[in-house]
């Protein structure tokens, strides 16, 4: 079915550009998608910043994470964190993993991440943490071989966040729309949560608070509005949004005519 | 009277994309407007990220939040947020519902969201802060029900603004206008008082210099100075603002060449 | 002489459109000009957000503040910041007064602003607080009355940058480029020394460092230097930068090429 | 030999327009490169804002920096703090020098900078702090003397990193791109950092970490990923990208169907 493995691409792509253009992820991380139709494969860009991942930048890996066909291009180092989730995983069917700056400092800190907002929900009920050095020491911090994969993916767990010690997040869906959804609101999440701290309390939601938040945005509605959003400001960004009509939008201005009307009637005239 | 509603429909919209525009909105929250004609009545956007609210999203709807006719789109799930405050308060004209960064922190922690400059004093004397738990206990956080929108409204009370624990704010104005301009001010005033947090001590306005501040600033005058410069930068955006001339901008530029003389008199050459 | 006066109206305008740029200035805040052939004159725009104004904008003041010509727009209410700064100090000859997110926090915690590194010593040996309570009791913050602007005149004295309490900073300059360097690196000096008093100490400079800094940084040379590029943004925003070759800039780009050749050199082929 | 000469000064004005672009240079700041055939020469641009540097701005100077041709124009100030590490590094080929907005922070509080990511980890084992003060007493606290030049480099000594007290950072590289890379996430890794101190708790790379993590990323594979991205993201400022086709890029958005398919699909109906 090569339709649909063109069109997991375009989404794969897009999603990479899309998580690169809402600030999370920067020449490095990655997203990627099980295989449409094959669970015992999935998509990822070849070695290649997101936010200039194309559709043919996207190959297919075996859950051994090599290559379908063999790479005529670098090929992630990482990609064994997608390969052995989706092993583990059965019902993931997208995985991003990045840096973002405000997740940083709890994989730093060591200060548990926790959902602070209906929206931060979506991370899942707990954020867990793992620790590269707890069974492998000293390393480059780069999850590289298999059991390295597999490790991590223990400590994710059942669930769908989990914070890399001194490296990132790894983010996991059961589609590629909630993955999006879920990677972003956990990163806005976290920067609320630091500076929630920084006030001096921090009073997360409750466990079914969670459970219900989470729920509720990970619908295909709120899922629907969000997409629409971040795909617009994609196409405004890379130029290929459809143009406003210059003259309709001077006409239809009436919010800029009204204060300048109440100014005239007012007898306020200064500052 | 149709062309009071199409002028209304233009202004909301555009309240809808100016408020996003400047950061305070993103894929969710909403801003409603009194319908001009009949106060029995409101106009909100089908659900619709705000940076993308064109005049024909925006719907009628009844103060019990009900569609005045069968929609053929998907509605905000929050719509009661608006129509118990209508209901609750007739001198309202327009609701803004957000979920501002610089918001949460104190939705979070609860600290006291206090006007800390003279801009800042158009949030109102007091904002009090409203809890789901209280009264309904734990759910998803959003405000759907009508018996949780009048709960909000009843915390909101007599006042502008209300932070919502672990959620966001809603805030009311007399104007569309008014409300645009406490909602972005309230949102700067938020950032600055935390950083004050920070440096360890907020000395914030006292009662009569809020009163006499929020007044100042709520004038026709200040409010269309803000609202021409607000409009301005959304056209910007949008690539609906009038090209400058380029010759024009490249000769009148002395601010440039001022120092450059002055770099040839000067006896420094270095650095 | 019309030609000067037409000279320095374009230069009021674009360094208000170039302190806008970069952050400083949002709706409100002005800059203006002492009369560039009248000492006993000023230039300040008609009530307007920094961003939007041009030259035709820009009016003339007598030093108590009144219009030269009867105004036919709207007018700042806080003229007399510039007109009493202009009576009280005859070697300055701009002024800008502002209320940037970075100052406030300063002005709301009442905690000093000083110079943390060498570009912002150009603030001055010390930056004194005003508090419009102390003489006046419950405003509405805003500097309008001439007692008001004498007052904070006194406060400023002998400095070039004076912080108001719960509301912001004005600040002096002996020419408009001088004004427009101090202003901008006023606000990011702050930036940093709220951060550095994050990590626990702030050693700022010594007042001989003051001098010298504050000294080095303000002569023709590092001035030029920053205007040619504050300029370059403010024209790039405007659309009247010139457009760069396509070609040329695709055929002379090495540093993208240098890396991919090493990286078929490399042996390395992972992540 | 012109041509590598030539090629050289199109890197290095772009290096200086990439680090600009990623928001470490502002007016200020430097990025030079050693002559590419003559190791006792080295490539600077004459004194000018790093965002605006072409090839022709680029002039060869001796390591006693000393331009080769009499300068026709105005020189950097601070050339030393190049001449002097080239100098006493043979196997330095590029160094900058900035004064980042999250750098500073540690400047000014004396906090130690330490790798807390891989990425990071490229600054090298230690950041070692110069103090003006410490050989030089009370000066402007720009590096303008060979002395200063050369006490700065001996603070250096066998790192890539050092922190210059209330100014700012020098950074040197194997490579025009190495230091581009270690400059940018370096810069990077000092937000995080502050931000896990504001968590309560900094965590940094053990010392094995911190070799491991920076051979890892300074290899050909991530420094050309990373360039790739620095590289289109300026051309894309500049206007010299290669414009995506419209059509082909609205028919190709299926992620923005799915979600708007699985709308209809679902029951849930609202917010």
């Amino acid at each position: 079915m090569p339709n649909k493995v063109d069109e997991a691409r375009v989404q794969v792509a897009r999603a990479n550009r899309i998580i690169a253009n809402e600030g999370v992820l920067d020449a490095f991380g990655h997203v990627s998608m099980r295989h449409p139709t094959d669970p015992g494969r999935y998509l990822l860009s070849r070695s290649r910043a997101p936010e200039l991942i194309e559709p043919e930048d996207v190959l297919e890996f075996t859950l051994d994470s090599e290559p379908v066909k063999p790479p005529t291009t670098r090929l992630y180092g990482e990609r064994v964190i997608h390969g052995e989730i989706y092993k583990a995983r059965p019902e993931v069917m997208a995985v991003c993993h990045h840096h973002a700056a405000s997740i940083l400092p709890f994989c730093v800190s060591g200060v548990e991440l926790k959902p602070v907002y209906h929206l931060g929900a979506t991370m899942g009920q707990e954020v867990p943490f793992w620790d590269s050095r707890d069974e492998f020491g000293d390393t480059n911090l780069l999850v590289q071989k298999p059991e390295e994969g597999a490790s991590l993916a223990r400590a994710l767990g059942a669930n769908w966040t989990v914070l890399m010690r001194r490296h990132g997040a790894t983010v996991a869906g059961r589609s590629l729309e909630e993955l999006v959804f879920r990677t972003i609101y956990t990163v806005r999440n976290a920067a609320m949560q630091l500076e929630a701290h920084l006030l001096g309390h921090v009073s997360p939601l409750s466990a079914e608070e969670r459970r219900l938040g989470g729920d509720y945005n990970l619908q295909p509605g709120p899922i629907a509005r969000a997409f629409e959003y971040w795909s617009v400001r994609l196409d405004k960004l890379e130029g290929t949004a459809p143009a406003r009509k210059k003259p309709a939008a001077k006409k239809a201005a009436p919010a800029k005519k009204a204060p300048a009307k109440a100014a005239k009637r007012g007898k306020v005239k200064r500052r």
